[in-house]
């Protein structure tokens, strides 16, 4: 068979297989997959370099599908191959419009490794609606990232009728070229077209120059009974079954017993990385092992202590005054970690001055896996889902109003276990109230529900709060070493030391700070040294108070409720943010235990702490903890109010 | 003094007034606010027509400030004209890049309206890598919203250093352009220029053409020390803030001597609501009346109830079959509080025949107010708080698990108290596996952390989940009712009628279904009927169990705990979803009370719930509770459990 009809044979066996299938099930989105069968074929089993016999090859060519719609065709490939695709292909998670972002997250580790795989990315011409998909575009063009290619599908079919006119391949050919990308249009459905498409944006990388396909498909291709739109998400089944069946078979006979008969795919076999023109030959062989998934990351588990590090960034003076934020500890963490491991990236959405990337992004010896993001947090998070699968260890920051921005990729990252750290700078309330956006309240409690999951038997998610230097050094190192998702909360406070290098910081443990009998006060982050002064206001009150930083959630239970018990049962929960996390992790972990206690919740109430008096004078840190009814002293009368005795 | 000089020295004295301001609290972003001095003048002062002597006017025109570094200049132009401007102007709050959609809110409540309202929106460059600016425009040239007039204050300059090339002038023009923009590129410190492009986007707007105006300005016009970029975010105090105002008035000097004397700004007033050229004046009256903040809304307070609603409706064989889907009786109620209150706006996502909102859209008497944001969640929610600010009523429906695609959109309307209201269909896992995207899990609860704040003394948001066609129809009512925002979880579950018209439903409530003195049974929606199901298991184990369905977060607390105490303080708390919404409110609750309880909590475990078993044979709903821990038979064995008694 000449190429033509092979491909078209394979699309129509791929579509076969994609009705069985949905048909079986009775559910499913058949046509979607139906109108990528075509592109599937001529990407997986010609144009891409990969091996299905071998398992997965950081070289080897990667396919994304944005539209979770189409990833039928996936499991219909895997059928006709007889082995797993799923070392090559990406199904992106959640809401449309994510895999061009998870697509140049491949591709950054693969250039930066000089690499010469190439990431392919199919996407419904309807994402394209999805602002995400814009933040990505421009992304790939900043990073001249000519190893990615999009495919749009464009089908001109939505969910709830055509798509919008905006979203057709013409427009579609405008607003790639604005962003910057050379545009082809192809039918999705001509073998020749597609190859030759693919030929061109590999012929155009070589330039310098991003190539979109803009692909016109048709939704439930081979199948005239199943084009109409009624069948958006539905499956056939029986005599319908039978007849879109019975249509593809007409579509082989039409198109593979007219064309020529030589001549069959040619798929070849991953490149090898290139003996590197820009770099090194050594370079580029520890790029590869530090990027392999399989690596121990064993870099990570002689890493310099907080106090060393700072000597070796020449800050043995600030580290002399005890005192320094922990956003620029984060920073400090981030660099030293990635000058051993290569593994490790730095994202930021053009606020590493804020956020403590900058320490990252300022080292030349770095800044190739620096990546700014401006102002794009849902590229940054999808990107940083791409690079996770590359086997790297990306750590995106941005400020924590500014996280939930991204919530949804977040919550795709946990999901899918993607090895995505999330930073989220200037969280709650403890810090100045100048030249940041609103007060990050919700930040962190909105992500807590996804710490009360879990995958393979472990919590799907992690949201750390260091109190102080130390311990935000500490946590950055944990969440490298840890194989999971995560979110730390930093502040601008220049916080005193709490800590030194006798303690060691652990995702799901905790610290206590100090020991007493009637009261336990639990707090986190900067609120740590709030706790702290309130002490000698309940020594005054008689009240002998036990103060854990519970800086992981989740968190040893039965050792916390332990101290609660030889407290009385006595707990006061005190944290700069909305309620949702410390106070209603400790309540739940209360009543699951199904022992009694008696619990004071002190967060944030108001949508809006005030961060000026009405004369336009910021108020202080004191003031601001006082106006949101968490400085000290009231943190000690809350207690003795607790306790029933006199403040 | 001419209309140059007037402009020139009128925004000199803006930027002094904001350096004052900032310079007296050390914080803040006067530089971003003085590169907008001259746009905002002409703007304010001689373009838009409103009134600085008179309130709220519907038929004002607006002013969206998208970032909120500049919005420094709205507090100085009250100072100079001695008025308010927050009813002319907004400030977009939450991640950069909300505004523009914001915009197309207050546009689309115009356009329906046949108001004369324009809404110009200046937006920062860097604003626009994130995805939401293109969604907004998208939906602005798709409604062609020719009211909508943004202005892109082009300074290239970010946080972090320059802006992207992709930001550049130049490449936004290339991009608004192919969303299917006209652009105009001025000087955006040149008053002239200004007047003219605005007066050019008028004469655009009149042919039916979206103009956006590229304004090229400079961070801290005026005064040449601030223009370095380390002053991003910084307030010059003492000698650098007399140098400054040195400049500026060395600026002043300059600009508003050599300039001719005649002429002066020209501000009108705001026009009238245009006799309506599609509809009649009585209709355009009504609309006035309808959009009105202070409209009391009496419609809906009349509203038919269910089972009249869905007679009328021609549902009254679906009526007697006893059965409804939470998401269709949802459609119902906003299509019938629609008919009679013109506040109701239906938005959707590609998803109305879904999530039930295509009753709005397919009613002809409805569908100009609704509107179809394709896969663009957070152009969706940006323009219902736009449209919220012109007093409509918004209902945003979407897929459950793509509501946290806009959690960051979301916590702003919950902060800002926008009357936004949001509906996840075919939340949790009660649903069939069929058609839909991932399992939602963690939907509502990622926004219970807003529910915990207030704003006013009133809850800043709540968490609705309807059990039953009545309870979503009755809910709907009330949420149009409650003035704030509220989310409402829906399940395409064709679910028994498990209430009737004796019951009424309002935020903050509870209703008793079953009365026991055992064990009380807390679950909302779908799973209600789980537990109903459980009942018999459990009278067999001898537990009388009360059954509440809890379809509020908030709660009446007190009546909840009094409920609890009355079956020997034994509560389990059944949910479909994550931890960290139902049993954490309910913890919460029990914990602040001081008594002692004893609860269980069962809510879905894993990231995952299967769909489909291995054989690809989807999973029943009955096996999809029993994966998920949720079944009947395991409610009453964890029941069983906790009471210590033999199942």
């Amino acid at each position: 068979m000449s190429f033509e009809a092979a491909t078209h044979a394979t699309a129509i066996q791929l579509c076969h297989s994609v009705l069985d299938r949905c048909g079986t099930s009775g559910s499913g989105h058949p046509t979607s997959a139906m109108g990528i069968a075509h592109v599937a074929t001529v990407l997986l089993y010609e144009s891409m370099r990969w091996d299905p016999a071998s398992g997965a090859n950081h070289d080897a060519d990667a396919l994304v599908i944005s539209g979770r719609h189409a990833s039928h065709i996936t499991d219909a490939v895997e059928s006709d191959v007889g082995a797993s695709v799923r070392h090559v292909t990406h199904i992106a998670p959640g809401t449309p419009g994510r895999g061009l972002a998870i697509a140049t997250g491949l591709a950054l580790d693969a250039r930066e490794r000089k690499s010469p795989r190439r990431v392919f990315c199919i996407i419904g011409d309807g994402e394209t609606r999805e602002g995400a998909v814009w933040e990505a575009c421009d992304l790939a063009v900043e990073r001249s990232l000519t190893n990615v290619v999009p495919i749009i599908a464009c089908n001109q079919s939505g969910q709830s009728g055509a798509t919008g006119p905006g979203q057709s391949a013409a427009a579609l050919t405008k607003k790639f070229g604005a962003f910057g990308w050379s545009c082809v249009t192809i039918d999705g459905h001509d073998p020749a077209q597609i190859r030759q498409a693919l030929a061109d944006a590999a012929q155009s990388a070589a330039k310098g120059t991003c190539t979109a396909i803009l692909a016109r498909t048709t939704k439930g291709w081979g199948s005239s009974s199943l084009q109409a739109g009624s069948w958006h998400g539905r499956a056939p089944t029986g005599d319908r079954l039978r007849q879109a069946k019975s249509e593809l078979d007409a579509m082989r006979v039409r198109y593979t017993s007219a064309l020529a008969s030589a001549g069959h795919f040619r798929r070849q076999a991953p490149g090898q990385v290139r003996a590197a023109a820009a770099g090194t030959a050594a370079s580029a062989t520890s790029a590869m092992s530090g990027t392999a998934t399989d690596s121990a990351g064993t870099a990570s588990a002689t890493i310099a202590n907080f106090a060393q590090a700072m000597r070796a960034a020449d800050m043995g003076t600030v580290l002399a005054t005890g005192k320094l934020s922990t956003r620029r500890a984060y920073g400090l963490a981030l660099r030293t970690l990635a000058q051993s491991d290569r593994r490790i990236w730095s994202l930021d959405t053009d606020t590493r001055s804020a956020t403590g990337a900058d320490a990252f992004a300022n080292d030349r010896a770095l800044s190739d896996r620096f990546v700014e993001c401006r102002a794009g947090e849902q590229s940054m998070v999808g990107a940083a889902i791409g690079l996770a699968s590359a086997g790297a260890i990306p750590f995106c920051s941005t400020y924590a109003r500014f996280v939930s921005t991204a919530h949804g990729d977040i919550e795709s990252a946990a999901r899918a276990g993607a090895n995505v750290k999330v930073i989220g700078s200037h969280a709650g309330i403890a810090g100045p109230a100048t030249g940041t956006p609103e007060t990050a309240l919700v930040d962190a409690a909105a992500l807590r529900p996804l710490t009360t999951l879990c995958r393979h038997g472990a919590p799907a998610f992690h949201i750390l709060q260091p109190a102080d230097a130390w311990a935000a050094y500490g946590l950055a190192v944990a969440m490298a070493r840890h194989d999971g998702p995560c979110m730390m909360r930093t502040s601008d406070v220049e916080g005193e030391f709490l800590y030194g290098d006798s303690t060691s910081f652990e995702l799901g443990k905790f610290e206590v700070l100090t020991e007493g009998r009637d009261l336990l006060i639990v707090s986190a982050g900067a609120m740590i040294h709030e706790c702290n002064r309130a002490l000698d206001l309940l020594d005054l009150s008689g009240i002998d108070a036990t103060i854990v930083d519970l800086y992981s959630i989740p968190f040893d239970r039965d050792a916390l409720l332990d101290l609660a018990n030889s407290n009385g049962g006595n707990i006061l929960v005190v944290e700069d943010g909305a309620g949702g996390l410390l106070a209603s992790a400790i309540a739940e972990a209360c009543t699951d235990s199904g022992d009694a206690f008696t619990i004071g919740a002190m967060h944030v109430q108001s949508v809006g702490v005030p961060g000026a008096a009405a004369s336009g004078t910021p108020l202080t840190h004191d003031d601001r903890l006082r106006a949101a009814g968490l400085h000290h002293s009231q943190i000690a009368a809350r207690a003795a109010a607790l306790l029933g005795v006199r403040a």
